[in-house]
């Protein structure tokens, strides 16, 4: 086993005390739904060895805390004022994440008191011109049809973490819900620590928002599965027009800044990507290794070819914007169309006629409403969020891990960035759909 | 940890000696993806006790084979005659499963004699009227663009082992895939039974296909995403239909005989469902408890309601068809034209006016192209069951458990059924959801 | 010229004599959008015959008065109380109806009071629980992207024409838009007699709604368009179910209670239907000629066939029910599953295997959103309705003919049904596609 | 009358005297499909004055001769080489049109000679490397399904008249179908000139393909409903994201160099665009009626905005890139990144922040198979090209005019461009619904 455990444990306001108004049983075998205890869980990894003897002989031994709903909770539903904020850009299946917190806190709960934030942190700050949204079951009926959210969505806000303290206090609100990404969760962790030094009784949840899948431990981000829905068929217009014109050559560039989980897994839905580049996989562009060269072979082979490319792959290729955003992220320059003017140059170049047909659909992709798959998801991460909340959870994010939903340290969670690994079976898989070099940088 | 360890290991036609043609590694960090060996296994289920010392003890000490690539094979690729068959009724991602296992053949091992059985089973037997079809990458290309299978499907024929196993013998085929449910694994498990009692090397691998989702051990069968995806807006129109107009009800039926996974899911992906009914949990009609004074509450509240409902839900309450399908499946009663003519008879009875809106998408949802959830679900087992095949194993099947796909005995994953537990966390995410009432049964 | 020139003329409350708000132009060729004048007028056929001297002699002289914003207006902004109902069953469009309606009456002439009636003319009695809804641009935002209407819809209601025009005095409503079939526009030409009668200043407007297309004089109806949309990839999944399966026949019933036209135009649109059955052509299932016999002749060829029958074909072959509707009209048999019933009584008794598949998409159709084409279509008509309205026309519905917006009068709308014309060309083309025989009658 | 009278008539390559191998019937009310004659003609134009009788004075003696299958035939079917080919960029219904011609020649007229002509007129060409591709009903199943054309597009070809007349002689083609745009038909022309010339039979017919529907005199060219379906949804995007960003600015650029229809009925069908700019309409940028200051006036106002915008709008604002295509079009600078930085400039300065979203959907749009209104459009434009070809009629264009399939000379058709009419009502009813100002110049 591992020597350097990760802590997984979860912090607690304090002793949850009243007995949820859950209708659940803590019996088993009755044939009725059961409420969750702090004492289950469940194996972070489910990699194992094996002993002499064929026992398993798991390698890591953390565990982590299964979320779902207490039989006692830590907060009076009477006395709450929940509030619920979402941060960043735009991802499918935010509003189906705001629907979920409110039907919980209402209709399980009894809650009365939410309030939307509107534009992430930055409707938390002193002198933030967007007031508070009363919300209710009427409010959120049906907004999870609509892509984006309906509070609106901001980066930035949460370096002021007094300013939002504050404002926290002032306002009475006693459970913050956050939904957003490696950023906004840093901030819940510092508003929370805040919280603490306090002495307030504040709980502080994050549900996890990261279309690029970025975030470590999480099995895979809400969102994400609906951006490989829509980008699939962005791919398969980029193949029509790459098959119907002489030497097209279509080029799609999709979400991915860090890590390329959005490209890789629509390489494998719409198996036409020819070549499939990922931040993860550095690549060159020019030598008999490189790119260029190798789209030459397709292109002379088949006469058309598919490139799907991450926003963040081949950064290392162009010269830097020296910019950041809001978020504090480096603004990248455009990959698409770097490498679109490089491919023209180079077959030109090369005497070869092409049609590279660049197509980015990336506002297409974030705003859409959430597949069906994401709408469970998120349906189940609010409710989550919100049996967190009330049993006296902080720190925590709600997250699914080995297909089960569990709370993972807010800490934990933001110390390392999830990957595409060179090495695993996703990657191994995309390789051969796609039947690209496994490397395409030349040797030195 | 339990004491009847159930026996996953997967059989073997002899021992792999071939250096596998896929250009993979067997070293970990060198950047390259990794063949899986024999070893690689993980534990079947994450659930976790924890001793004193905080360190976990699994539940369940049973682990599974790993799928994958091996780096030694046992079939010389230029003798393989490799055959796949599609079985049953049709389900989304069969075209997906079928390029992928004629891809992966083709381009991952050369292998170049590569036939598709028409009509299941019967497309083996003695005097089949269907001829093999050859198969190879430009006969299979974007078949998976389209619903159903190329193939065709057919039921029944399974029980006719000899004769297959003759028909096998007499084409030269060495390895068979079937993608079919729980008839035709079981087909598949007599059919390799006989191959071994005759000393055939013939390996036989299954991909387990239910729409249903009711086969065991399995994590989700293939399909079941995009069947919910489809189911989802046929309960959104039965909802506009039902608040349209004056007291509308409307009424859907998906697929589920014995399992209602289809419906819990849908319930959870759009949450306008007011009854969930699905055959796991069994209801009375009538009484104060039952289905429809539980509905006319509802009508008079909030003047309409949306009630899903799996084909094999309240079987109980209809009289038995007697009669069995080609599979030997037992027919069931329309449940959902039953209810409708319940339901009008009730109000009726009631005095008070209702609109009944019955809708029945069945061959709707299971025609529809896959999604792209099961477009890369179905990309992966097709490749995997080559890898399995290719390394000699057989009476195996390829499934994901726990997000990892594995090898499982067909022998235990035929044993028993998969259900939704009623304590579990779906039916009790799906509870808070339509917020009905845990149990419509009277008491007595 | 043909000797019985309809009377298309348009009746008027009154003089316009108000300055329109709407800021447009009464001069051509100052690049700015015209007002429309009462002289403008269209063909209303576009059949010509020529004379010797090369000259067009239409064959029709009759001429329809063109709808669109006049410069004079009858009614005063301020004095408008609207009102608008939707009748009958649900259609792709209303909400884009009432959208338009609303925004034209609000933004255009300032018009304040706007009223949704519930559940039809229904909500117009005397003793309606259902209260008037005011409208506004915020309630109507976004609307459209839902199917079904925001009023409800209901049959029934229009035969209490003195109950209802009392209820227009009492609420003071000066203007009526009904969107509905047939019979409510019967009602609604009744309101406006009664209306005249009482010498009451009140604008009654028809929008034609018949998702059958069965109004005549009317180019096409809206939300037939979407309704085709929609049926299109349920004769696809047809088509897969026949293909996939032995002897597989898929047979699918749209709407079309007298007139063939979603059935036609979607035989069009997916060319796999191999017989289209419409209430305009009769005939046989026996005999040689047949429909049985054809169908058997074509799976003995190709193995399989799709059937696309319009709700209202063959009902001279089904026993009558005996019942109507609340609109009075005939309720069908299932000519469907009489239908399937058949085929599979008939292939049985030929010793030939079949597996007949079929669909009933009806309310998946009827409650969908509105198409593009729909939505510009509704958009349109929703707007000159209200410009209608203004000028003080009455008695008068909205129309699409030869693609221009066209004011027609009530009265001659519900005169005739309009019918697939099986010597036309839309017919012919059908035929041509389908290559079904022209007649599947018997000769006696 | 108008006195420049407009030649509509139809050359044709001799007389017709083979009876039809088509089962249609030359008198009426027999209930049968009818024949077309070339005395068939429709009015050109609908509009009319009204004499003082009462009696229509049609404002234009135009007339068009109506398409279909005629009694007698040019053409021995035995002695036909029939070939087709598509031109210029893709458009969605090209495999519709291409599927329609073939199966009309197959099964109508029991043509066995149809070949496709690869890559445009560069097919035809001597040194093509391209050989035709024999075509028949089991090739062009099932292509409508896809978007793009089975036989690849290129502009270009069209000047090398004689070389293609050669290839036409060699190959012994007689009838020549091409789909494509002005300058594809202008080339049509000169080749069945230099046809005449020669004195050979070889009816050429083409098919107006025309995204933009810029093409004089068609009602609607096919592929725009789908463009408008397809664009939809991106505007739905914008929307969702200037919505949920704080002062968001959605800017779509859709296609249209020279005729904005596709931007003007997006408008219509989703009402959220604020600006619509279509090429027909000048704008300015700066000063007190120009875009900015209008865009600046409404963020203030109502927080977001979205922004529509024609590729060819705007074009006298940007610098000219001074370049021209294969088709001798010249090359437009992107004026929707022109815009996007010149919004964000001009916020900057008046220090409002604000978050532009720019959308390129162009090749998402122009890929997309054909929606079912353009489905049966093309199946009907398919059939009619190969109805007036077999009867002998050349250097015509099947096209729609008053809902009619009629055949239109090449040479007129070319003559002049289809604009959106600023004093009509289509642009009439897009400012109703934007509400936009009717003019954003500044007087000078």
């Amino acid at each position: 086993m591992s020597s350097n455990k990760i802590d997984f444990s979860i912090p607690s306001l304090g002793e949850a005390k009243i007995s949820s108004p859950i209708m659940m049983s803590t019996t088993h075998d009755d044939g009725q739904a059961d409420y969750v205890t702090d004492d289950d869980h469940i194996l972070y990894s489910i990699d194992t060895d094996i002993d002499e003897k064929g026992h398993p002989v798991p390698r890591h031994e953390e565990t982590l805390e299964v979320a779902g709903p207490r039989a006692k909770i830590y907060f009076n539903p009477a006395h709450v004022h929940a509030a619920i904020c979402t941060c960043g850009g735009i991802c499918p299946g935010l509003n189906n994440v705001i629907r979920a917190v409110v039907r919980c806190f209402w209709y399980r709960y009894g809650v009365r008191r939410i309030s939307g934030v509107q534009y992430g942190y930055q409707g938390l700050l002193e002198n933030s011109p967007w007031p508070l949204i009363p919300l209710d079951p009427d409010v959120v009926d049906d907004i999870q049809e609509k892509g984006g959210t309906i509070l609106g969505s901001a980066r930035g806000g949460g370096k002021q973490v007094e300013e939002i303290v504050d404002s926290l206090e002032r306002m009475n609100i006693n459970i913050l819900v956050t939904v957003g990404g490696d950023g906004t969760l840093r901030g819940a962790f510092d508003i929370s620590e805040e919280v603490k030094k306090r002495g307030l009784k504040i709980s502080v949840i994050g549900i996890p928002k990261t279309i690029d899948n970025d975030l470590s431990f999480i099995q895979s981000s809400f969102g994400v599965d609906t951006a490989v829905q829509m980008a699939v068929p962005v791919v398969r217009c980029a193949h029509i027009e790459a098959k119907n014109s002489i030497h097209g050559i279509g080029l799609v560039k999709v979400m991915g800044r860090e890590s390329g989980f959005i490209a890789a897994n629509t390489s494998l839905a719409q198996s036409d990507v020819n070549f499939c580049l990922i931040p993860e996989n550095p690549f060159d562009l020019d030598g008999p290794e490189g790119l260029l060269a190798r789209l030459k072979q397709r292109i002379l082979e088949r006469s058309h070819a598919v490139v799907l490319i991450s926003e963040g792959a081949g950064q290392d290729l162009v010269p830097s914007t020296g910019e950041t955003d809001a978020s504090g992220n480096v603004k990248y320059q455009d990959i698409g169309i770097f490498l679109k003017d490089r491919i023209n140059a180079y077959f030109k170049q090369e005497g070869i006629d092409t049609n590279v047909k660049y197509i980015d659909p990336s506002y297409i992709i974030r705003s859409a409403p959430a597949d069906s798959f994401d709408s469970i998801y998120c349906a189940r991460l609010g409710a989550h969020a919100v049996h967190a909340a009330m049993s006296g959870k902080t720190q925590a994010l709600i997250a699914q891990v080995n297909n089960r939903f569990v709370h993972l340290p807010i800490k934990v969670a933001v110390s390392t960035r999830n990957h595409v690994d060179l090495e695993g079976s996703l990657w191994r898989d995309v390789l051969e759909n796609t039947r690209q070099p496994f490397m395409m940088k030349n040797k030195d």
